[in-house]
């Protein structure tokens, strides 16, 4: 007699992404498969000071538990900086705050969906997402996306058919894994759609500050009339993410319930985390902050896409972001990027296959590429190495089946080993 | 057209108890009702001390993403302490980091648990599992307890009985609400029952090193020999609250999956803090500080011990923890706890209805009193207050219904209010 899981488990796999960091921790590894933020970018000195004022000062209050609705300080900037940056209109009350925008993910599908319920979704879509709602046992409808966003008439048509759709879930800015930013009429044509049919809009915004260049588009949040948008931000892209501070901006009505939910599932967030967090924001220049971050993130970007111009093979296309922390390749329609993963693992480089980032399937001949967490001479020979594996690959044609199999992620742990990493 | 929330939505309720800290911030009221840490016992300065210390070695690590499972140094020190307190075999592998033993909670849900599927629990159990648990639809089982723990022959015929039984919930150390400890004999009966039935069991043990006298008992995980034991343990009452760490210590086989689960829900616990907790045990004794607590909580049971056998009226029965944060009051069967709480909120005192903490219902004659929180002069005023109010409450005999109904708590939040407290 063995023991029962809930059945959700038979469908939960662990992800891709910070598995395949296991086989990449070796430093010999260049690796594109990661989503961590530089380490250069933290505000280590600035961080330490103001904790030490924040025990001074409130030391019994920030070890203490607190409201399940977050510390009212923060949820007042966070609101304050919300309508500065994005022109909402958000009340502190309409944010809670969460451990990490995962959270908000998790968080959500607990608040929507029953089992069979219809996510919609870009298509390709964000993998913790993707895991974050399928515990939930959704069923996932892609949309068809192109390089301005979701389609709005297909999403519309899709949400005539679908009777059970209950949720759409989308990354407007700096999409993860595409890189991709939807144009300000696409976001108004997409916001119509939603209206008519009363859909609760997931907006999902790691990464709505970290632009390069350009002028910012005004998130969904911003054009939501009718308390439909639910806002995850975080502080992971713009200070750190090793304090899992994020947030949920969303009507009151949501929100209440959003609240009763974290109750089950953390209790709050934790207090003196969030007391660092807005101590920092009260004392220091968190623009300044995303400014030398965007700096960084700018040359690397660059750097990638010289790279990848130099390198890449004829048939081989891929995202040029303004922004965020990936892009996105799509290598000729035979080439199997898992295949191609195990050869570029013998010569020390690494990335993610695509398909994973798509929830039903398919695309196997994608892939994402992290440009923020290494400097620009890494990123030029990681790409060289990438390159030439590539050809490589592509002129054995037919014969890429001599490769070995790559066999995927596992359930089960490597000993000793570590599971590092964003998303 | 209304948006639609999944069908768990029917049934969450906000904590009464956190709804009704709401009512007992004022600070005339003196509230027996929260689950509150004495805040003299935080380790403010040694805090201090260490988070400077770990932003200056280790700074930009410590806000950086991390594993999954745990920050290993963490990890390794659970292991180690819990295997010399508690005579446990488990390995640093075996640990997995959680956002305070309340994720352990949710996590547990989502593993186990289907709708429709049934949880045995204490009669009386915590409220926060109940809450935490009831999102994935399950049926509560309460399995009848007395003052020795849970009754092993009725578990044993409510499992061969519930053909989708799928987990035991108990917390065998200062159980949270009623204060009981399980004797070893009943421990070992259980173990076999558990064993007999291969059912998992939770362990939920926040109290178990808060012990004010006698003899510690060895937990479940201790005699556990077939993997079946998952102990939640947490730093909330040993350390303190606000940083929200805590742990899941199980067999491999469950932690991998618990791994999953949690990479979905949050990725992971904050690195800082669980680097701040590491530093703090690594360079300080824990154990003095639990022998404050344990001191200050030791003086403040035993004044409302004595404060209740002076004020209660005959029919009135309490027990007389050893440890933990909590005891448990009956009262005569006629009395309705939620009215005269109504009561006792006039004269500014507060109590937890014991109602709740029953998943089915009915025993209205209980109530939770928290003596952790509040000084020995506050704790016999507010026991005399609670005196008063129950002896007129009584001497109007079946006239209680003149007094207001109290209305419970509602989903909707208070405006400008705050939710602050535990358990």
């Amino acid at each position: 007699m063995a023991v029962r899981f809930a059945q959700r488990m038979n469908e939960m796999r662990a992800s891709e992404i910070r598995e395949l960091l296991k086989l990449t921790q070796r430093p010999e590894v260049i690796s594109f498969a990661g989503g961590l933020p530089a380490p250069e970018s933290f505000p280590v000195e600035e961080l330490k000071e103001v904790t030490a004022r924040v025990l001074d000062e409130h030391g019994r209050e920030a070890l203490q538990y607190s409201p399940t609705e977050g510390y009212p300080p923060l949820r007042r900037w966070v609101a304050d900086h919300m309508n500065e940056r994005f022109a909402t209109a958000v009340a502190p009350d309409d944010v809670l705050i969460t451990s990490g925008s995962q959270q908000g993910l998790d968080l959500s599908g607990k608040l929507f969906l029953d089992e069979g319920d219809v996510v919609l979704c870009e298509s390709p879509t964000y993998l913790g997402a993707i895991n974050a709602l399928r515990s939930y046992r959704p069923r996932f409808v892609e949309v068809p996306t192109d390089d301005e966003g979701m389609i709005p008439e297909a999403l519309d048509a899709l949400l005539a058919r679908e009777g059970r759709a209950r949720l759409v879930y989308v990354i407007p800015d700096f999409q993860n894994p595409t890189g991709r930013t939807w144009s300000l009429p696409r976001r108004h044509a997409f916001m119509e759609v939603a209206r008519r049919h009363r859909i609760p809009v997931i907006e999902d915004c790691p990464y709505g500050e970290v632009r390069f260049e350009g002028v910012p588009i005004p998130p969904l949040k911003a054009l939501d009339e009718d308390g439909l948008v639910i806002f995850l931000g975080t502080f992971s892209k713009i200070f750190c993410p090793g304090m899992r501070i994020g947030w949920i901006a969303a009507a009151p009505y949501l929100i209440e319930r959003y609240v009763l939910i974290k109750q089950g599932a953390d209790l709050q967030t934790a207090t003196l985390a969030q007391m660092q967090v807005a101590a920092y924001v009260e004392n220091h220049d968190i623009d300044a902050n995303v400014a030398r971050a965007c700096e960084i993130y700018r040359a690397r970007r660059t750097a990638m896409i010289r790279a990848l111009e130099r390198e890449m093979p004829p048939g081989v296309r891929f995202t040029r972001p303004s922004g965020g922390l990936f892009l996105w390749v799509e290598l000729p329609e035979q080439v199997n990027a898992p295949e191609l993963l195990a050869a570029c693992l013998e010569q020390e480089v690494a990335f993610v296959p695509g398909g994973s980032f798509f929830p039903n399937g398919g695309h196997q001949n994608t892939m994402r590429l992290n440009f923020s967490s290494m400097p620009e001479e890494r990123i030029d020979e990681g790409v060289r190495r990438l390159g030439a594996v590539l050809r490589e690959f592509i002129g054995r044609g037919e014969t890429g089946s001599k490769v070995p199999k790559f066999e995927g992620p596992k359930v089960q742990r490597l000993e000793g080993s570590k599971v590092v990493g964003g998303n």
